[in-house]
């Protein structure tokens, strides 16, 4: 714009929607490449957590309803693969949405006659975008493709979130935040808020994303109430997934697992019920799976009514077999510990690959 | 179930949740597979079409007005590319989809012992699935992904309903399709059953997919909530998109572009007003660009005042100047010609390469 | 606060919840209030147009094709009478949405000892609120109601958008804007811009308002993570709402309906296709029903076929039948100017009740 | 159908939408029927639950964390009341849906002529119907209500279901459901399957709703693809409403609250924390409220730090205060005693008002 002999060549034969959509784009590239970064920065974290409590059994619950043992470790790991996933899907859909928009009017670039191919080929280079493989004024698949990827990105660190609800509720205190929110009138309260943002921002991204899919629909050559659409939707579902990974990070980076809570909830009732499926497996290298299984439910529901534990009752029906693994929560982890180690080198491996 | 003596390993160490998983991927591989050669098949005819109709002229619409000329080939072009990407997406995500379940009751697979991975391994190995990167009970975001990408596709058929819906109308008529809805009482009508169908199947598909998204939010090791969720959820969007992808190949194999009404709204009243932006360009080589586009702009509103045609008060205005060019639409449609052409090479190469 | 001995008591035995949905509550019958004289508004140039146009016909579509006549008014009724439903329903929501929240950390206000409820309702006098049929910090369907409001209202005007967008189509314009959206290189368009943007708030309301129907489930007795999804919800709701408003009433307060071409447009082949249905109810007084729409069909292919009207075909046809009136536009639109009329006459009713 | 000669007649003057919109105008009025005496069966249920254990003291949770008591008839009694507002909601709403379609081709009766709104009229009364303020085949803001109404009812039964699946978790227990989901291999759990099927229904209704909100800007006279949206979606809203307030009703007939398990969960650390507010506001009695929340604050934590119980610390402190009332549950539960009774009073005058 110094060079007033060359205002005019501004915005020649191109459309406002040309304009409007690069700069779109190289913002996205920005965009994309912080959530990218925070991606592997909340992985990292998550690897730390995995690694250091490979081994750390908790209850894992499946309905609500403590199950079999885990570890917390698994638990990290398992908040953690997406997002390698996450970071996997963003590099192959990056070449289709970081392409340039110059196509003109209509779609045909006809204004620039003949070379109207080469400046577009030329501006791709020049600003470092990919090239389209068409006129994308009407298409719009790539730019939904991303705001989809926006909110699977969100939904997944708000799963994260909704654990986190969880394990830090009063009767179950597993995990301690680094940072709970005060209540203003009872003192011994530590509210879960950033886990309670991540809930909210994953419904909110959820919500949002399909007027980007709707707005595939795009009529015609150019849709101005299709392209507004994404006006008043795409920053907010790059902002939501913005916020909720930095929220993430926070709270990956701070929390503390309560070893002492994740012992006592293995077994809430002292009864040892949690290792029903690990005796029945037991039981089953001596007697047929089904006997087994309806014998441990019996043995349960004994154990519930006589209020004495699994672990004892067991003892007394089988004196001479061998099951005080089956009563060990730690024996009884299977491939947690080694899915939380698989998932911190798999994490390294992506940040060592630069992402 | 012919050897009663196994039948006691039939779900040994598996949880309910791994068999419904791994029996939904199965179902999905034969999904996935009829929605690949739909998109492969509309992708086809539009490609005839495109090649078949590359150069034929028709007016470009942008925010529902006449802009400037393109033609029939590039437009099919316009709904066939998105078809071709959806492919390759396809080709993608496949394997973060098409995974095994066994993880046993709550993701650690303990009632197996240590050959847990192994016997999972082979079970992928029996079935042809992929293995995944660690126990996806609670980890949607694949079956997520699956989701969005049947909503988008839905949406990428969708627009040519709704450009269909348009190009229909009474007013327009430039394409026929080969199947009309009759109306009960005005027999001149024929209404556009299948691209209403398609618009209708593109909303529902856009709504539902977030819940989808929403359900990635699992919560702890198995979430019954979220998973029902699914179930309510993804059955629809496979159907929405195969069925959408079938009306699209209908209307496809049986649409007529109608060249004379095409011809006719090119200059729908005679003034030749879509040339104006090529008159502007061609004076440009002439004068400043702002200068050309001022003058241009004024002398359309003559041409509305006086009902005269831009063409014959442009010959007037500048008698020296050749400007023929820029009132004949077939010259006036820049790259849409090579567009049609290389969107039809593109279809039969990924055709070829198997999808 | 400027009596510090009084300060101790701000906030007594109230939970921040209290406060927040009060002081929300507050902003919220400020919203209202504009969107219901906004309502009025643009039901009253709605009210006007209607009448003005009563009898003015137009073309109506019906799956996009030309069916039989209309008038402007009836269109303009149409567009209208949804406002004033929507006024009857905020009416009806106002005291289930407008209510104080004063309960306390759990919704018990025990803080406050017995005279709990009295406070409560004091401050509702004193805000000039109503009183909730109990505490509502866990039961949101007031709020989620207003939601839904919200959205049906923008969706209402989202509709007179989307056929503004077609009635100023080139090939249509049976309608101009006061105020069009120029092209950059186009001078010939004038771009539907006010509409679009009513189309897209349209879709975004639609969108996010199941955002507020979700947290609706709101879990225990306060929930942040569902609270929060409000807070990132609501405001957008009231502001597409109030913004849709405004635009129509741009709109409504502008647009001139064009006569000569909607005249044009209600026989665009010159065959008069549009009276099939008219001419095949006066056969029907002199043969069976199913006998004239028969043979009004197959003259309308006739028709087609050798261009020639449909009302000379049917005066060489039937000589003796006096079918003038089937042919006359303005004798076939049925209710149409008394729709319209009764419209208006509802509007103004509606307007001098107060709303 | 049985007098041929009148065979003619049917349909005469309407379109198939008329047809159509009547018919599924007869049948909603049958299904919310059906929900209004579903509703009405569930707030009955839970009006006796919340009588009978108006006074059960239990712990009220926020933001996931024990608060202050509560009483289970006041829980009972918040998910009832939104039930009973729904049912006042529903007939607000029904004279604006339940209304008869008759508006021919183009919503203008023209085939009927002058005797059209006469026809139309008796046609309403003989079908019991009521009659529209006009011819509403665009006009779908009435069963867009209808939809809103369904998915929030839906959502207020998912939030019973949310509340179900934490009140029964191993960890809390508080509520015993009568018939639960056994596990394939963990004879200990009993699964919330219904309470998950209402969240999960929860979140269905809320996603496909706005199909309907967006279905309200149905394009000119009739839209089909807005039309056939409705289609694909109204039902589902409906079955999922009436399947939810099934299940609610089944789990409301059944469920039994665990009294011993509420009063261990009141003070799951023997600390006494959740009398802090309590305790708070009965030393505001003798000091400023600032001092005494400091105060107690600060007492929370020396309890916690040496695992001592608050109502120890502070008869120590203040000896000479009476406190023991701040350490009752019983004593501070407010107002949840008379807002449980206060709601089973309601349902019973709305039951007796015939709903």
């Amino acid at each position: 714009m110094q060079a007033p002999e060359h205002a005019q060549y501004l915005h020649w034969g191109a459309t406002s929607q040309d304009i409007v959509d690069t700069a779109l784009v190289l913002r996205l590239r920005q965009a994309v490449s912080i959530l990218d970064a925070r991606l592997a920065a909340v992985a990292a974290q998550l690897a730390e957590l995995a690694e250091a409590h490979a081994a750390l059994p908790m209850a894992a619950r499946t309905w609500g309803q403590v199950a079999t043992p885990t570890t917390f470790g698994a638990v990290a790991a398992g908040w953690g693969r997406p997002l390698l996933r996450h970071r996997a899907r963003l590099a192959e859909l990056r070449p289709r949405v970081l392409t340039v928009s110059l196509a003109g009017a209509s779609g045909t670039l006809s204004a620039m006659g003949p070379r109207g191919p080469e400046v577009a080929a030329r501006l791709a280079e020049a600003l470092g975008l990919h090239r389209p493989d068409g006129p994308w004024h009407g298409e719009r698949d790539g730019i939904a493709e991303l705001a989809a990827w926006c909110a699977a990105v969100t939904g997944s660190v708000a799963r994260m979130g909704e654990d986190l609800i969880l394990l830090t509720r009063s009767e179950i205190g597993e995990i301690r935040l680094g940072q709970g929110g005060g209540s203003s009138t009872m003192p011994q309260k530590e509210n879960p808020v950033l886990p309670s943002l991540l809930s909210a921002l994953g419904r909110v991204a959820a919500a949002i994303a399909p007027v980007m899919t709707g707005a595939i629909a795009h009529r015609e050559q150019r849709d101005g109430a299709a392209w507004m659409a994404e006006w008043l939707t795409l920053p907010q579902l790059v902002m939501a997934a913005a916020r909720a990974l930095d929220a993430a990070g926070a709270l990956t980076g701070s929390l503390a697992p309560q070893p002492a809570r994740m012992a006592a909830n293995l077994d809430p009732d002292g009864l040892g019920l949690i290792h029903a499926e690990a005796l029945s497996f037991a039981l089953a290298a001596h007697m047929p799976r089904p006997e087994a299984q309806e014998t441990v439910k019996a043995l349960c529901r004994e154990a519930a009514a006589e209020g004495r534990p699994l672990c004892a009752l067991a003892a007394e029906r089988w004196p001479d077999l061998v099951l005080a693994d089956a009563f060990d929560a730690a024996a009884q982890t299977g491939t947690a510990e080694a899915d939380a180690r698989a998932f911190a080198i798999a994490a390294r491996r992506a940040a060592d690959a630069g992402g």
